[in-house]
């Protein structure tokens, strides 16, 4: 899936989150979160201590053309080092812990780091632990605040990649005004299509054109009757044309519809 | 990452959309899309023609405990016949197509879905594409409505199970949090009117008929020529057909217009 939106491109790099993956075990996780970072244009990728050693060959195969990300990514030695020029931290993390920090959602925490990094010294980076047993609570201390998705607690875990993805899907989302989200109403999305296809909304007086040839039709044909019925399903028929927000080419379709249908058998 | 709710225990399956996965290639992604509903709480899983057979050992084994979801997945020989007992459908798609219909996030899409969902007859899917091309033109033109993640243009693809992670994710988060949930589009309260008038909406098995009753009698009349233009004809009447949201009584109404147009003439 993807938008139609310059709102990706026009996004700037700047002031946005770095990944910072603690011990990755796979090189190839390591991979498919770097290119869950480029589908929502996250671009600094660091790495504390990972397992197979780096450069990593399969992390550079499982980033599958984000391969960038991955030999721009800098290594740490520990979380400390890695973290030690941001001015936030977030960790994510699958349980709560019994620290006093604050919990944040993709969502939430994408508008706490927003609101902070409006200060452009303000830098952010968020924590990412080892594929099985997450950070550490010293590692998960270091951090400003916890984040935490709403998963189905039955089945709560979520790869490296796919947290990667959740984060900066929200980030991402957030960055970009929610793209085709919450700020473009049904309506709106339909309309908008309409007029991508090259025709315009039909008018009133196109549609009350179509309205009466198809009536003219039926009474011609002796479908609208009892008369006492008439009006009732005359109404019915203009709502249900009505609902399809027809364009202007899409009405001249239905007349010819309707005028084929009819015309075929007269001849027949 | 996890939530800490009860939130997920709370919510009923019933009313959630199913997934349907057209021609998935690999086994193995079928498990990993399973993974990803047993994640949001999404539990039908509907298959399209899988390439490499079905059942399948790999999709059970890379479901890595979510076997559940694999095993209970029905399987359909074509999409009319996987979306034939469902109301709204909508298509992830990874461009913008030239089809006028409503274009969803996959914010807006659970919104618009749940806000559809307060009908108890109601029944939605979702259309998730092949790994490698997507849905097509025709699939596509089955849905109510198109849903596109915001993605970075640069890197718009999204695996299977990242797209159905971020669908099932949405999903979930409305289900999940009050605040969202209050919320209802004023278009879908728009939609919910539609139902109160002792009828429901139609079925895509009731339209398909309806779309191929259309198509019987204007092949008789020859309308839909040349043949090459044929299939864009077709979809494009579909497509006018679908945005009305049509009740099934509606739907039975127009195939009387349509048998009264033709009949009234081939007896004259």
């Amino acid at each position: 899936m993807a938008q139609n939106g310059q709102a990706g491109a026009e996004r700037p790099q700047t002031g946005a989150p770095a990944v910072i993956l603690v011990e990755p075990q796979l090189g190839e996780n390591v991979g498919t979160a770097a290119r869950a970072m480029a589908n929502f244009s996250l671009g600094e990728l660091r790495l504390v201590a990972p397992r197979d050693g780096w450069p990593n060959e399969r992390a550079v195969k499982a980033a599958s053309g984000a391969d960038f990300i991955v030999e721009a990514a800098r290594v740490f030695d520990t979380v400390e080092e890695a973290v030690a020029d941001l001015n936030i931290v977030l960790a994510t993390t699958a349980r709560r812990r019994d620290m006093i920090k604050p919990v944040y959602s993709p969502e939430t925490a994408a508008r706490e780091m927003t609101a902070r990094l409006a200060d452009p010294d303000v830098r952010a980076g968020i924590l990412f632990g080892r594929e099985r047993t997450g950070l550490g609570n010293d590692e998960v201390a270091l951090a400003d605040g916890i984040i935490m998705a709403p998963v189905n607690t039955a089945f709560a875990s979520l790869n490296l990649a796919q947290a990667v993805l959740l984060v900066g899907y929200e980030w991402f989302k957030l960055h970009t005004d929610g793209a085709l989200g919450r700020e473009t109403p049904v309506e709106a999305a339909g309309r908008e299509g309409l007029y991508t296809a090259h025709t315009r909304a039909a008018t009133k007086e196109e549609l009350i054109g179509l309205f009466e040839h198809l009536e003219r039709e039926l009474d011609e044909a002796n479908f609208l009757r009892p008369p006492e019925k008439r009006p009732a399903m005359v109404r019915n028929l203009r709502n249900m044309l009505s609902r399809a927000n027809l364009t202007e080419q899409e009405v001249r379709t239905l007349r010819g519809v309707i005028a084929s249908l009819v015309r075929n058998h007269e001849r027949g």
